[in-house]
């Protein structure tokens, strides 16, 4: 237990961050040396990593190694607490907030200066019937699900009668050629082409057929032009099915349809594409007069501020910047910068202005061994790819205990072939009733 | 994929296991060389190391550490194939047994040689209300539960209004005094006063109060006599209330009613007391006329046939075998008992008669320094008893990646004082119901 250690007779300025993604947890680690007291907010109790989530849906990692739980990671940080709580509505007149707790009791937090990071979840463009059948990949319980459902498929192809029901279960969409779409789809052809094949009796589970589906005219829209072509070449040289071109017009419990009329056969389909932002963004244009932008997100000002509101500020995924990508990169710039601004405001000295998002590069990982990206400019792929990918990706986590055994899992998966994470999980009662 | 390679003329004698706990395992692994086809059915798709299960719900380990999937560990083994369905019932006449794959489709299996190894569940004496309450702690879904119910009361405790809710919130109450029982009570007082305490606010989390509640006169009935002291006194050192001679009479969702009229306040109840046999036992009486016992296990031959059923064997916790306790290393004996009496039986040699127990030593942890136990009649306690614990528990883990990691999690949690897995998972909707 850590007491609040009174500074001076003036109470302490008040930042209430809500979401503990990237954004929230850069803003709160920025104001570690301000004279501030920091409280942060989120409905889950850990961060969570999400460029690492596909390999928990494809059983490299495990749910701590990439969700260390926030208690933790701001533990040596004396000016910052955090609460377990959902955020259900805002006062930007009283300059307080509503939530509610995981036994449903209301809490009320009031702050000085507030920062918003609340991200985005997936979207099924309207089609929210799609969930039950193809399971997307924003939270760790959606990574349960989506390793459960892969490798139920495999079980359900070995157990079945005959060669047709056996290679209906071999067949696997993911749509949205986005990283997580490239991501999971290299990695179910790396499971079934490597991992699993020396597992089974009745079925070559090499015979899996992965077929990764993207809407636009190319995979990895919004990366860098030279990185698309690269990127379908590497992703068929492994036996992945790449269409593009072929939005997702419907989706049932054997399949999908693609716009123009094809029938993509599938009973494992998983969910990359869409990506609607928190409904707080919502919640903060009808208090604050912000407008949203057609994706539904917010439209702050340029230094990141609500209209009329200095002390609001909303970072990330829910927020629409021009020329800002929805990507972990942009909402830790951002958290930081929101962060600058309240330590300005605190000190009475002048803002820093206008947020500048500052490209480092984009890097997609496609099977076991290689990676497509640009850093600096320069492109790379192949095995350096990888290795780089690799680096970076450890750098950004969390404690250096999670480092070692990240890096002793990729080398267990990349040297044993094999994957240290599983367990098929039971599914929900409504998952189960969804297929007929 | 494998395929069969045919030995001889003859269709190989087809062996069948129901189960994949250390019963089934062991009896699957001691025919490795036998000339017959193994078929290992469980309804889940890994093993599960029950004696480490209590560190997954206290955040130690993860849980592809303890349950390695049966296809990976038979992997090696040429004669061994693996199936995920749940066993429905025994035409014993027939030589069939009915099940259902993950997808509820209906599976027949044939066999010449049936070993039934199917374990055991919690039982609430009848009161399957408590189950919501008090989850138990013999699937990894209930480690999730147990995990995610005692972080989620250190979170509403750091949230309460005001003192008496906050304590009502720290008290936590362990239902059942065998090593389960102690060994989650003592990782409670463990993370309550390690773990936990630098990362709250509000609260000091070592004021925690965890009571350990024993209907029999001691803990540990079962183990030798001179371990069982030493276990009240080692608990009581570390801050455990050890209640014995106390029988659960109510549960709700504020407390634990003691037989005697005593009450005692506790809003996380973790039951580690009662002890059922899988409905499987039943269904084997029904179909071979063999007896049940007073808490419905099997009653066997002393070979572990079933009586007029020379084919069929039964091992494991749901078998009632005078001197024979249900633990892990009966299991693998009685599992290995069972491969005996089927090589015997293929090879037309005199079978290997009578099971007989080898009672090698008993052990449990307390708290993380400690351990109490005896091996070969000779008695041990404290920091030597742990190590002793760690060498015969990882010794029995599978696979040696699992072994390297497991081995670094406890270093991890001993010296770093963390917990590598601190996921609270949303509470299923029934649990959360269950709360008024």
């Amino acid at each position: 237990m850590r007491r609040r250690h009174p500074t001076d007779s003036e109470p302490p300025h008040r930042v209430l961050i809500v979401g503990g993604g990237f954004g929230g947890l850069y803003a709160a680690r920025a104001l570690r040396r301000a004279p501030v007291e920091v409280t942060l907010v989120d409905r889950a109790n850990h961060h969570l990593f999400q460029p690492l989530l596909y390999q928990v849906s494809t059983g490299i990692l495990t749910e701590g190694e990439i969700a260390p739980p926030l208690r933790g990671v701001l533990r040596g940080q004396r000016n910052a607490r955090v609460l377990l709580a959902e955020v259900r509505g805002f006062d930007l007149d009283a300059r307080s907030v509503a939530a509610t707790g995981p036994d449903g009791e209301a809490v009320t937090l009031g702050y000085d200066s507030l920062i918003v990071a609340a991200g985005a979840s997936h979207s099924y463009f309207g089609h929210d019937e799609w969930e039950a059948l193809a399971p997307g990949l924003k939270t760790l319980e959606d990574a349960r699900t989506v390793r459960s459902r892969i490798l139920r498929a495999f079980e359900l192809a070995e157990l079945a009668g005959d060669e047709d029901e056996r290679d209906a279960w071999l067949r696997f969409a993911v749509v949205g050629g986005g990283p997580t779409g490239i991501e999971v789809a290299g990695q179910i052809a790396d499971l079934s082409r490597r991992t699993l094949r020396p597992d089974y009796w009745a079925v070559d589970t090499a015979g899996a057929r992965i077929a990764l589906v993207e809407a636009g005219p190319e995979l990895l829209p919004g990366f860098p032009e030279p990185l698309r072509g690269p990127a379908a070449r590497d992703l068929r040289r492994i036996g992945v099915d790449v269409r593009t071109g072929a939005a997702a017009t419907g989706i049932d419990a054997e399949g999908v349809d693609l716009a123009g009329g094809d029938r993509l056969p599938a009973r494992t389909v998983i969910w990359a594409a869409g990506v609607a932002p928190s409904p707080l963004a919502g919640l903060l244009a009808a208090a604050s007069g912000a407008g949203l932008d057609r994706g539904g997100r917010l439209e702050v000002e340029g230094d990141l501020t609500l209209p009329g509101h200095p002390e609001v500020l909303a970072v990330g995924d829910m927020v629409a910047l021009d020329g800002v990508p929805g990507v972990a990169p942009a909402a830790m710039q951002q958290g930081r910068h929101a962060a600058r601004t309240v330590r300005a405001r605190v000190k009475d000295r002048p803002a820093p202005g206008a947020f500048r998002y500052r490209d480092k590069g984009s890097i997609a990982v496609i099977g076991h061994n290689r990676a497509v990206g640009t850093a600096f400019g320069v492109r790379f792929g192949g095995l350096v790819g990888l290795a780089i990918w690799a680096v970076v990706h450890v750098a950004y986590l969390v404690g250096w205990g999670s480092r070692a055994i990240t890096v002793g899992r990729w080398l267990w998966t990349l040297l044993a072939r094999d994957r240290a994470e599983r367990v098929i999980a039971p599914p929900p009662a409504a998952l189960a009733d969804a297929r007929p």
